[in-house]
């Protein structure tokens, strides 16, 4: 069978040789004639896992020596709970830049411990933008940003300039590009995108920045915590961190993220390309504020609906459906999905053109 | 080579037939084509997976129709905070039993909510027994038991009898034996003993107990928050899930719970009765709170420790040494283990009787 052209939002496509390796430790991992899915996790053999997966990050980011790395679970909604305990004090606020669905979640998990001021918000136009021109409270706790989203096809180019410490959620475009990790205190990132299956969640955290709340933390959700126990407070989600590893090993084997940066930005240059020059469609998203990742788009004429459905799915091509907030279609670009998917999804929209022309 | 006898606390041994399946769905998940870990957790495929294993909890545990299941992320760990945010409420209380460092971990995180009254403890004998004729406190919010205690080797043979509701975390004992759910306004577990996987944790709720705690509860720890979006509120930890579907498939497919405990019994019979009758080793739990699950045991004379870890070791046993709180072994018997594996154990330890008689 010859391969699908996978632009699933996420869970996405993952590498053909991760994909390989992550089957065969299923039956017999290390030699060891055992699972990876039956051994202990605190086995030397998974403790090396986490701790290669962890050392990966840390070389592929150029994180600095005061930020710790964590593999925890609960996904990026956990995580707008967690950044919020960690870094909100006591009668203390936060500040939110609001760029979607998932800005607006991790807003909601905030109010339920303190003050939050939306700096900014993109919602009157459907979130189509990434808003500029804003003013970040200096006295809030922190500015909590939403890198890229996948709903609606925008990302952040750059990182805003704030005077108060910045949490990301990066989960939809980590590793996709080169980050300067001490440009914020807290980075989270859900693995299903460009780190690996779904079940596993990065921590990037400043160490000096933790435990000046003046809070209690749930165990479960307090950072120190979890940096005390190496990111093995209780049993990690073992399988998930293992398939995670083996990405970051393939990322770094073929040149990192300097290398993907760039492949990224060709297959992002191909379709918006394709999309701005062929008059039966239309990018949703500004051109300033479009993601490399996710690449909204609409026919300009909804009559062609059905026969262009019918021709990429007849080119095995798989998830460009759009989501329902915005409708049309959503290529998404992770860094797995080769540029030949592209150059496929572009020929049939070619092919589609040349037909009505 | 030949097989280990994998007698690992957890994560532990799942069946060979569910590993094979297993591996096979890291490369093609039911001919699409693509990786189970690629796939969209939104997919008719995935879905299916989900309704499979949460159907497959119904009828393995004749679950009543006015309880939900749900799998979800956090381990038993984040369980202990979910079971006090949806079931204690502002200025209410609960009543905690203490059977070991997972009851106590549990009592830990419900304090952060309100009262904790511990209503009995085995910490006196380093919880080598379950306390007996204790007195619930009949206006606490509920009743919080652990029905197995992996690292003491102990396990509850019965329900408490209580007027109050009952919650409890079952992570290394469910499916290993028949239950009566509606005894119980909450079980939780997590996956990595009888179920599957490190990575997810079931709940099996009764409904109508929740909504009544006046609280406001973060989304991610609100059991009605994810009921009302079938257990997919965020992207849930689809491999654990799907390996969880097949071990549970597997159960029902050989006969189900009725006949794991029967095997279990076995198992624990034999090596039980070894411990008993063999001069060299002496159990460490009381013979009436003794755990089906994990059987720990010492040696009567330590001299003989390097000797017996040789013969074991050849005997191509895993797993079996205790944990730093109790010393000596422990083996664990979960599920998955066959009774040829219990039977090696036992000829090793006869065998190392023999030696010095």
């Amino acid at each position: 069978m010859s391969k699908v052209h996978n632009f699933s939002a996420g869970p996405c496509i993952l590498p053909q040789e991760v994909l390989k390796q992550a089957s065969e430790a299923v039956i017999n991992f290390n030699n060891l004639n055992l699972s990876l899915l039956e051994i202990s996790h605190r086995s030397k053999d998974f403790i090396e896992v986490m701790e290669n997966a962890r050392n990966l990050v840390r070389e592929l980011l150029n994180v600095p020596d005061n930020y710790e790395v964590l593999f925890l679970q609960g996904g990026a909604s956990l995580g707008f709970l967690t950044a919020a305990y960690n870094f909100m004090k006591i009668d203390g606020s936060a500040a939110y830049l609001n760029t979607g669905t998932w800005a607006n979640k991790a807003l909601k998990e905030a109010k339920l411990l303190g003050g939050v001021l939306e700096v900014a918000s993109s919602k009157d136009k459907n979130y189509n933008y990434i808003p500029k021109n804003y003013q970040i409270p200096g006295n809030a706790d922190y500015l909590h940003i939403t890198t890229n989203n996948t709903i609606f096809g925008t990302q952040l180019k750059k990182t805003p300039i704030s005077r108060i410490p910045i949490i990301a959620d990066m989960s939809s475009d980590i590793f996709s590009k080169k980050i300067n990790v001490s440009d914020y205190d807290l980075i989270y990132a859900g693995a299903q995108k460009n780190m690996g299956p779904a079940g596993t969640t990065l921590y990037i955290v400043k160490k000096s920045a933790l435990g000046k709340t003046g809070r209690t933390i749930p165990s479960m959700l307090d950072l120190e915590v979890h940096i005390s126990k190496d990111s093995m407070f209780n049993t990690p989600p073992v399988y998930p961190i293992y398939v995670s590893m083996l990405t970051l090993q393939w990322l770094k084997n073929n040149g990192g993220v300097e290398w993907i940066e760039g492949i990224n930005q060709q297959k992002a240059d191909l379709l918006y390309n394709e999309i701005d020059n062929n008059p039966l469609f239309k990018g949703t998203a500004e051109v300033d504020s479009r993601s490399n990742m996710n690449a909204t788009f609409v026919l300009t004429n909804d009559d062609l609906k059905d026969e262009f459905d019918s021709m990429w799915q007849a080119a095995n091509i798989s998830g460009i459906k759009g989501h329902r907030d915005v409708g049309g279609y959503r290529a998404s670009m992770y860094n797995a999905l080769p540029l030949e998917s592209v150059q496929a999804l572009v020929d049939v929209m070619k092919e589609l053109a040349k037909k009505h022309s």
